[in-house]
């Protein structure tokens, strides 16, 4: 497969030297081991060579590369959460999401590349050097086509949108979105929401319980490197150890008081 | 939202009353907490009590809830290693990707649901029995239309398909597909298997290093749940800590032994 | 070396065919493996049989082992934790240390055998059942010459004891025991609490904080089994993922309100 | 409780400002918060300021603290992984017990405070260069009296021991430890060693099956820092996630051939 000119290229000669660059025939990149012309014709899985020799193999960027590249402002979501997030939710192809807030839109990709031209993620964001810069990481991933960016405070205004999915948390007051979240759901759709506290957490559930929120769930997911080598297998030595809480529950149409009678943990 | 008949609904009382059920109006389930007859007309989010009393909400099955809730015949792949391998192949609506073997069908039912209705999974099975068995519980799940399932060996007959993103691989002896597989995808294309045990692992790594694939990876993914009660707040003291090791690599069109030569871990 | 009339041995077939018992010349033991006749000459290393021809191995039991087969009337405290516990709080040969509560003895054994004949174990619990069953577990593991029991509620009476080295704490209200605690410890002394809740951990610590103790410490140890077999290594599919979190901190000779004045995170 | 000339205490503002130094009276310790003068009269618990007005707590050193503050010419054995070796090993005051290597004294600490001045910790290290500076660390602890070096190969002279407890293993070829290990066990003795890779656990293993050691045992040891703060509490983001893991076996006085026919996993 050839890449287009605009495609994501991921250039890639060792997880040192690795650069994820908007393809244009005849672009010149800058690296430390050198300068890489980009040919006219450029093949995925080929490789091209710097200005001082090495070799840089041209791929697809995965999604993961693509959300952990962007342009970080704030802290981001990884994807190992992501991953178990978006399956906890049940979204696919076509699906209709709210996310909030924006960050630097790391999710925002992910997302999007998983409800694709069909579907559509609505993101919502109240400090707008953030949403701008989401809305640039989410434009060079070539995604902006099923992106509406909102500057919004939702607690205050509500998402002002209908029928969604899932609804994506990753605000420092989780619980304050449970009501809009509430109103933007479908019947059975999916709270997610991402905290790195406990106390965040336990709140969110709380909230969570008296609005008539079913099958609530916490976890937490560790991504442990291994090393292979010939001379010997074991884990990496250190490791980023928490990120964050996850915290899902559905929404169902009845008044909160019968729920809390009838659901326990 | 209404259910359609014909969609898999999941009645929802508590994690230790749930049941995922095709809906049908009039559709009777039996269940430990007494019998539901399923409404002509149901909304998800609505409660439905059984014949003892017992509310049931109707929500929308999750990925996971799927996958997981399978008929099975094998172990199955978890939504937890799932998540990250789709987002580390790069994979989303309209990809078209290789499995092998199709085992119960759970992975099966998540990139289907991935790939979206103009993407395609083709899915390779040699044990006829596990085949069917997968094939049943994608049909149950409505994703048949964009899963073809194959019986066949492709480590002695090849994929027979060209040019896809990723092949996912779940075998005893993950090495032996890597020929076909870098046969099958695409320059740059992605390379994921999983396999529980270490040695299995290292071979892997040995024989994608010696056939051109690149960027190699091995990680663990670990799920821990979190207790969310109002007296205290605590980890589940029990969990699954093993399923598999996750490796990954890319394809790139360069005779294997420059390949060797220019990368390193 | 031979064992000695009244020493524990483990008789050891495998990990699901083990018993700690008390050795004496002559005495039967019966497993689901048939009848052991324990001979008059014991030597440490040997093997006998079983009337259905098993052969057990004659072991040294480990400290973790007499303190895991306890007889639990509570949950216990695993090695896993004392072990880190007991290099924290710095004690050895000789020590003089409190614990409350006493629980089923099973942290009274582990201490006990590291402070040695020279040392000297304090033991609180305010049930008397527990305090009985507890002095049961430590007098078959032949370590009662080192251990005081006192059937006391600490937090309303004190310890009674002075210049102890390090107070470990066990009890649903931990914070509940600081000040009696800072009376007994000697300057720079230890506290080492164990506790399953977060919220434990948070109580705990504001009231160290406020009570003149220093360099404030919470961890939590998780031990994961490895399977080495030939056909493949791997950690165990399912482990204990949690028992609790330990706090520590140092107890020093100022008043509080300088102490929290200088001491941050 | 008063230090003596020659203790070692703990000079403690901070996790970011603590010196572990050698009592004497009047001297003169320099840090990057002023000079510390340490008075006449020394009471641990008591706080002294340095020459800036910054206040440093007296503290007992916990072993952990003395053990990690070694100087270190190679890899250490953390408390963790030390705290379960010394356990399930089973020795206390008064264990005679074999090390190898010394590697820079830091488990040999750990083991001359848990066997005391009536036990003895046996050291062996075929490289001068460090084993002097095992020396150094172990006789700064004030531990000397109860450890004895030894600059040997035991792989190849054996150990010159016999009836030790215990027999701890952190080399790069364990297994090459097994026959002398056997040699100078106890009937019923603990072989314990700790390796990073995974060839490193599966060899040793392999070794001591062949050699009559029963009851193997692999494990590893994580821990996690949690951060307590008002605001919040939640894991530090990053941990070490990686020392080795540890195996465990007991000699058995029985033909290597009975032992390999009786025992499984």
């Amino acid at each position: 497969m050839k890449a287009k000119a605009g495609d994501l290229v991921f250039l890639y000669n060792s997880e040192k030297a690795r650069f994820l660059v908007t393809y244009q025939p005849g672009k010149r990149v800058s690296t430390h081991l050198g300068e890489i012309v980009l040919p006219d014709d450029l093949e995925y899985g080929a490789a091209v060579r710097s200005s001082t020799g090495a070799v840089f193999y041209v791929l697809m960027p995965s999604t993961s590369d693509i959300a952990m590249k962007v342009r970080r402002t704030t802290t981001i979501i990884y994807p190992k959460d992501a991953g178990w997030m978006i399956l906890e939710a049940g979204i696919g192809s076509g699906s209709k999401v709210i996310e909030v807030g924006s960050g630097s839109g790391s999710l925002t990709i992910m997302l999007a590349r998983i409800v694709g031209p069909e579907g559509r993620v609505y993101s919502f964001e109240r400090r707008e050097k953030f949403l701008e810069n989401a809305r640039e990481n989410v434009k060079r991933a070539g995604l902006l086509d099923r992106v509406e960016f909102a500057l919004r405070d939702p607690a205050v205004e509500g998402f002002g949108v209908e029928d969604v999915e899932a609804v994506f948390v990753d605000v420092p007051e989780p619980w304050t979105m449970v009501p809009p979240a509430f109103e933007a759901l479908t019947g059975g759709g999916a709270w997610i929401s991402l905290s790195p506290n406990i106390e965040q957490v336990k709140e969110t559930w709380r909230t969570l319980k008296s609005h008539g929120f079913v099958r609530f769930k916490a976890v937490e997911i560790l991504e442990r490197e291994i090393l292979v080598r010939e001379h010997g297998v074991r884990p990496r030595e250190r490791m980023i150890s928490h990120t964050g809480y996850i915290v899902s529950a559905r929404k169902v149409n009845i008044p909160p008081e019968e729920a809390s009678e009838i659901v326990e943990n």
